[in-house]
């Protein structure tokens, strides 16, 4: 009996999946060159569906990398000289954080306690910060910033650069992409497929910057995947070195998919899987909601404090074929985190809370 | 009809290559967890599956990254304070060289032209490189560097560490990896599977190296996968950022099987195949060999020079569904490029001449 995956990602493949990939084997994908009018095909239509699916600007750049945590490497080199500015609630904000330090930048952040959020009202950007760094889904917490707070945040500092790492929420947040500079996600998330690819989105500002910052002496903006010479490819639907063809081809599947259902379908049933998965912890005897401030939890990632260590939680869901994550860190024992992503059905978090609902 | 491949990667893939993604699938592998024990066997199954084909040393470690160019900035980044010093006869051995000046080394080259090799005597290393790049196999021109050479120059440098660029021809050639520092390849070459995945093999003194760099001022060894970081991680067969996850799986099936017909038959069925076609070439109206001094010819990746424009010889090919690449960069219309990896049965090669000499 197959699993069902409520992991955080890797995660629950999309249901067309298998057919995906069947296709990708009929037409040979995995032997293609990069270099043929096919790859370039492969990486317009991707594109495309993602424009179309993220309400992406034609103006902006998309490009492909290993990891979204190579992106994070990327904006770094790319977009800063000195100084960046970083809000960390959590294990993977706290990572972009530290690639900052590592990439000897002068990095800043404004820490909150785990399960914590933050709203726009409460954050003072330092005076020199070139680049504010958002994590608009701390997939280690279960806490999301609201779309309108990441949005004030930029307006209040148009001259600074804004990065929104929507790793395991994209494309579900409604995050205006005229206003953020980049942004960047990875596969095995929302989007239902196998890790090794992660997208990166970027404006022309960051474009400009990063040619500025290639010429100054003593800064340098990375020799591998730098975004004037990514940019260069993607201007003919190319890439600098090999890419994860399949993995694109799989990923502009099921963008297409997506689109097909529309964007605003995706998002209103990704709301009531949510409302019905924080209900049900609202009152359940085994596990509460960790995130404490409605407007911090988090759509597609949620948290729940466990009653009794999480192990056994998780090893009864196990019995009944689902997975779901254990707690993040420190909070391994006393959490489980549950995805609630476009490939999880209502009818799979239905079987889920009666599962847990019978464990009471 | 499908294609036949000899293209130098992305390749013809692997003859089991849809029996094991059935098996990937039917396991699930694209939604397991990168911190489960289950990936961490997929990891140890491959290394040491690689171990046995390569014959890697125990205290060697081996490292996943999104492709081999991003390997590329990864040693120059953890093994170079200063002085890098390149062997360049080609593209990608150009752009090795590149990436180090990107990265601020000082990188000096002893440059050969297109289609010529290096032998030992010959090279002169610069007193303060700390690193030797070596190209084995130049996939641009076919070009190799004899290992028995590339074993003297680094035993006549034992004080500096040496990187062996294997990207189209890993596992074929017998590099000694227990002199070798540093060596590297892609999956989309003579392992037959799909682009999205790097292999890195490092010693432990390159380990040291990145360790001592990292204390230094004003030097990075990287945010993103710098060594010490996939090191201490792989100790537990686990990595950093989330991997390509199916790819490893993949890749340790592929590994597995050549094991199972043992690498010297591999390489005996490479020679005797490179043999047909250099012999063909020899004789040929239609195009000859492009690498003139026989030591210096690729086993793994064939280039002839045509005797008219390339591309009426790669449509007509095309006709026939077996696809060969054109000649890279300012030899695109003017050379043919044709792989022999393991996945090109010699039946594949005697339908491919006997479809030359029918053009003749």
């Amino acid at each position: 009996m197959k699993n069902i995956y409520f992991t955080a990602g890797p995660a629950e493949l999309n249901p067309k999946f298998e057919e995906f990939m069947r296709q990708a084997i009929d037409e040979q994908i995995g032997s293609i060159s990069h270099r043929s009018g096919q790859f370039r095909k492969i990486y317009q239509h991707c594109v495309e569906n993602l424009r179309t699916l993220m309400n992406i600007p034609a103006s902006s750049g998309i490009f492909f990398t290993g990891s979204a945590s190579e992106v994070w490497e990327r904006i770094l080199l790319n977009l800063v000289e000195h100084e960046s500015f970083h809000l960390v609630n959590g294990s993977f904000s706290d990572k972009f954080y530290k690639y900052a330090v590592s990439a000897q930048k002068f990095a800043h952040k404004f820490e909150k306690p785990i399960g914590e959020g933050f709203s726009y009202g409460e954050i003072e950007v330092p005076e020199y910060a070139e680049l504010i760094c958002v994590t608009q889904n701390e997939t280690s917490t279960g806490v999301q910033m609201r779309e309108a707070d990441i949005h004030k945040l930029k307006r209040s500092n148009q001259k600074r650069l804004m990065a929104v790492d929507m790793v395991s929420s994209a494309p579900i947040p409604e995050l205006d992409l005229d206003l953020i500079d980049t942004a960047f996600f990875s596969v095995q998330k929302a989007f239902g497929l196998p890790a090794g690819l992660g997208v990166w989105i970027a404006n022309e500002k960051c474009l400009e910057k990063a040619k500025r910052l290639a010429k100054y002496d003593g800064v340098t903006i990375g020799a591998h995947h730098n975004l004037p010479v990514l940019w260069k490819n993607y201007e003919t639907y190319e890439t600098p070195a090999t890419p994860n063809v399949l993995g694109i081809y799989l990923l502009g599947k099921v963008a297409e998919e997506m689109n097909k259902t529309g964007i605003e379908t995706i998002r209103k049933e990704t709301d009531e899987k949510a409302k019905k998965i924080y209900k049900y912890l609202e009152t359940s005897n085994l596990c509460s909601i960790a995130v404490k401030n409605p407007e911090h939890r988090s759509k597609t990632v949620v948290v729940a404090d466990t009653k009794k260590s999480s192990k056994g939680i998780i090893e009864a869901l196990k019995e009944k074929n689902m997975i779901v994550g254990s707690g993040y860190g420190p909070n391994k024992d006393t959490q489980i985190r549950i995805s609630n992503f476009p490939s999880n059905t209502m009818e799979q978090i239905d079987m889920l809370i009666a599962a847990l609902k019978a464990m009471e």
